[in-house]
């Protein structure tokens, strides 16, 4: 079974559709571990309620790059397959993102390349975009920039306001995410460029 | 009934999918003049085949600002309601767009903002997005960044070109850019910013 690492700063929302994707078996995987950057992120909360190893790293006031060094070592010790960003606030390091190669996913909450950056679904609907969305992608060292993995799109309805579209955007973002981790672990696939193309077709 | 102004420099497709959405009933509007920047625009040959009133406007070596006040002065000449850039490769000066407020669409082959400018399929096929798309926006001094009125999306599959991609984006251009053209003419939206907003609701 493959092992996953979760990295959360926030609510981990998108933890718990991971855990529930795995549990319904729509996702083939485990998850070795939770570690929050917050001591009081209420994702670990959830990660312990899940019954799932919940690990808080404080980095506030640490060196990135020795507290990145620190996390890559938890996540090797878990031996875990693939790390998954969810709701991670923290730009990762280069020496982090080199210790796992292609085997770093986040999420976002816009339609890559529109609206990198904090606050995307608000960036999105202040700009009158029509068509919103989310985006997996592969970590890379620049801002919400690396190779694409999955997209969902929605329509921006005319009730819509901020808050209603980030939550049905949050919807898409629970879903593709889970399909997002298992295409990748499946390995089925292979680099073009920055695309990501099915090795199958 | 409402009067259309349609620019083009290339082959018209835009304006064929205008023009058979009118006579089929789902745009009601007419035609009241086609130009084209290019004599040889293949566009224009399109408007001839229709019957429609066709003028051929060189702009190669003109002066910008002569060049838009003689095209405003054409389109005020014919009494157009609204101006629809249809593969208009030329960029409008800010005295033309201040003499058509809000009055002035363009249809661009990518979900803006993301990839602006040329070649807009092309770039979006080699970031590797998974969903790509078409947007018609009211036109501004700034390229391809007026408030939008539609957008489009379709879904990127494995085995696209960058062909098969554009191709399928156009039919989506074909469709919204009716629909976008209808709802301006409508007049039932008002603006919040540059979000640009259904007033029924």
């Amino acid at each position: 079974m493959k092992r996953l690492g979760i990295l959360l700063s926030g609510r981990g929302s998108n933890l718990a559709a991971i855990a529930e994707s795995i549990a319904q078996g729509r996702l083939r995987a485990e998850i070795a571990v939770v570690i929050g950057n917050r001591a009081s992120a209420p994702g670990l909360e959830i990660a312990r309620s899940l019954n799932l190893r919940a690990v808080a790293m404080p980095s506030q006031g640490i060196d990135r790059e020795e507290y990145d060094a620190r996390l890559a070592g938890e996540l090797q010790a878990s031996h875990v397959d693939l790390v998954c960003l969810a709701g991670y606030m923290r730009l990762l390091s280069g020496g982090f993102i080199r210790a796992f190669p292609q085997r770093i996913l986040n999420i976002h909450p816009s339609l890559l390349p529109a609206f990198p950056g904090l606050d995307a679904q608000r960036q999105a609907f202040d700009h009158g975009v029509k068509i919103a969305g989310c985006t997996v992608h592969f970590v890379d060292e620049r801002l919400d920039a690396g190779p694409i993995v999955r997209q969902a799109s929605i329509e921006v309805q005319g009730h819509d306001t901020r808050e209603t579209l980030a939550s049905r955007i949050l919807d898409q973002e629970h879903r593709i995410y889970s399909e997002a981790i298992q295409f990748v672990l499946d390995g089925n696939f292979e680099m073009d460029g920055r695309r990501v193309v099915c090795k199958s077709l």
